[in-house]
């Protein structure tokens, strides 16, 4: 029997300088799943996940981790960059993120943060 | 600029046992995604992998790893079963499965497989 589904999923595809990029982002309850690549590869798998302290009022921190693939030190720092936005809007949710760019800068990384706040599902 | 699709998914949602089912398979140039969720979670994450041996003709084996969430043998067991198939069927892609069950048992993982079956995209 055909039902209807329980997760949501928003995507769009772009070319950022010159180089066609896919953003999907998929809402679970428990995680937001946000895919962007740029040649059709999963990726640098990574979990960005916020931490509470206690008897802190100010926004959480976000930790990086690489679930799977290479670990590089800027991809951490993309990683926070892009998704730091979709934790803090969605009521702190923890983000996993598939990321495989070709040739990554600020400013192209900057477009692909708008890229996935067109995707906005949470 | 809106641009065409790099990477496909299928998905269904289905009442197995009961229970609202869903999955999606999407297809990457690396890996398989393969999502189940019985309530809306992400839930476990598991990369099922295969491992080829030198000099051997048979099938390779795979090996299963928690990537996220709890670790528990009848995971393995479950992921063995669930996606040996889709690498096997794909030239041996290694998968990545998230899986959030409500009460499995053997009889709802056969049906759940049929599920994966009828998303074959690979």
């Amino acid at each position: 029997m055909a039902a209807e589904s329980i997760i949501r999923s928003k995507q769009t595809t772009e070319i950022v300088d010159g180089i066609l990029t896919e953003v999907v982002c998929t809402l679970f309850s428990d995680h937001i799943f946000v895919v962007v690549t740029q040649y059709g590869k999963m990726g640098t798998l990574i979990s960005v996940a916020p931490h509470c302290v206690a008897n802190e009022i100010s926004k959480p921190t976000l930790s990086t981790k690489i679930l799977m693939g290479k670990d590089e030190p800027l991809i951490h720092v993309y990683a926070k960059h892009l998704v730091t936005f979709v934790s803090e809007e969605s009521g702190n949710k923890p983000v996993l993120l598939a990321l495989a760019l070709k040739d990554a800068n600020l400013e192209s990384i900057k477009s692909i943060k708008k890229l996935i706040q067109s995707c906005r599902i949470w």
